[in-house]
């Protein structure tokens, strides 16, 4: 694998990127795009984000450390992308010439001509942090913000088994250069709509309980996101819901589909492995994160479910 | 002020301490106890944590970081107590006679005959931490955790704007002694029950919204209370649900106590004075956290506090 210096190098020999991120965009694959994108524009070179899915309204604040500009690309990097598959139908155009990938997914596909992947790292975004700093950039406050916007997703800020000693040291160093921490934790973490509060209401009222309560599985029927009005950018955060609850060890977020296909999200606690229950229904994902999408009514979903489950939590 | 060094050399010469919390203890006071009380019984020492209520289910992972041990005091230590009104009934006896303070309020009232106070630190624990590493002792898993737990508690697990460069630094250090913080996280901040997550989603339900959104009122009643079974100390966050709405600059919460008195809990943005609004009613608090109890019924509660907020809300 090359090193983040020889990715620096290649960086500065090239002029024109597109930057990709993936579908259903999160803090992580934009803060990552936004903070190369700003270093690449301040190195006086053009650059540009794209994204299948319209960025939900709280990470717009990132917009304003980036110039829009148009041009022909001739070098293309995805950030935060483990396969192509997840870079969504308007940008696959773009996935057999992918010059540079950056990411920390350990189920990186290796599609790109080189693939930079730290799965240590607890987001992609704190690996730009070491290319940028590479790259000999001093790190100014935008590109601060825009990674520690991924830092601070993909940790839950800072409260995940993700984190390392490095994670809390970058997000010192950044501290460092004036970002406003507790406005974008506000605006990641806390913030929620009226909508969305009112659909939390209604889905707390779905969960159930198995297995003595060491299973909880909770269901967003399409009638219920259509009543409540909520978009689906503001949806991500659900599925970590079920497991929270005190004795449980398997989180289960059911999501209708259109046609009769329900996506399943998994969260466990550490002993319970999420990436395996996926596995099982063609799935995949992380130890304790992980999601799948299963065909059929939701009863015959949920029975699966649950007899793959009740297998993982034998003693 | 003495310095740290001069602390260490302090508790050094002395060799039987009482380590005094405030009451209702959160987990910054809990922590800096636990920290201090093993650190102290691992130079030898005996030590003891005092305090007036019982300690939350939450915290009690850290008791196994403690010998308990008999004796009479010769040296009484204060942790995250910044007026002696703070220790509760049953350990007023000590008031006058606290041999050392440390704390990180900047309202401490120098009650102690030697005062540490650092009001930049995030948490108690935050100086507790340089505080051990002057004894000469090497920071062990046990003393670590118990930092820890201090440091995310009053940092909102790093949410918060009272974290630096520092607060995370030492966060770094602590994760190299091996704690494991995602589930001291998960316990702090993730973990609901079954009962709360019910009693939240009536709680949703009821939040009213005033002034074109700019304020919310959630209304809980003795009803929904026994109707839950959620414990007192398990209410603790609710306050903060209003607030966190989308638009909203005034959060409203009121509480219906026995007898025709409501307790109202007020969060705003920075903008708007929580102090002010509680101080028309004979409370007080914080700029963006406050209190106060009314009487009345609660038409005429709601009445009198919109009345009083739309004067706050003027442009």
């Amino acid at each position: 694998m090359k090193s983040l210096s020889n990715i620096s190098d290649i960086l500065c020999e090239n002029n024109y990127f597109y930057i990709l991120t993936h579908k259903n965009p999160d803090g992580d694959t934009l803060g990552s795009a936004y903070a190369v994108c700003r270093a690449l524009q301040l190195k006086g070179k053009k650059a540009k984000i794209l994204c299948n899915d319209k960025m939900s309204e709280k990470y717009k604040f990132m917009e304003k450390y980036i110039h829009v500009q148009d041009f022909n690309p001739e070098f293309i990097i995805s950030v935060d992308v483990a396969d192509t598959s997840q870079l969504g139908e308007s940008l696959m155009e773009y996935s057999d010439r992918i010059n540079l990938c950056i990411d920390h997914h350990m189920t990186n596909r290796n599609y790109a001509d080189v693939t930079f992947v730290d799965s240590i790292s607890s987001s992609t975004s704190e690996i730009i942090y070491k290319l940028v700093k590479e790259m000999g950039l001093d790190i100014d406050k935008g590109i601060a913000e825009c990674i520690y916007t991924g830092l601070s997703t993909d940790t839950g800020c800072f409260s995940h088994s993700n984190v390392t000693a490095q994670t809390h040291r970058i997000a010192a160093d950044l501290i460092e250069k004036g970002i406003d921490l507790s406005s974008i934790n506000d605006i990641l973490f806390k913030k929620k709509s009226k909508n969305f509060l009112t659909l939390e209401a209604s889905l707390y009222k779905t969960i159930e309980y198995f297995f003595q309560g060491k299973c909880a599985v909770m269901t967003l029927t399409l009638d219920m996101i259509k009543k409540s009005e909520v978009p689906e950018n503001e949806l991500e955060g659900i599925a970590s819901i079920p497991r929270n609850i005190d004795g449980v060890e398997v989180g289960i977020t059911i999501r209708e589909k259109p046609q009769n296909e329900y996506r399943v999200s998994v969260r466990t606690t550490t002993h319970v492995s999420a990436v395996g229950i996926c596995n099982s229904f063609g799935g995949g994902g992380h130890a304790c994160a992980a999601g799948c999408t299963i065909r059929g009514d939701i009863e015959n979903v949920r029975s699966k479910l649950l007899l793959c489950i009740k297998e993982y939590l034998r003693p």
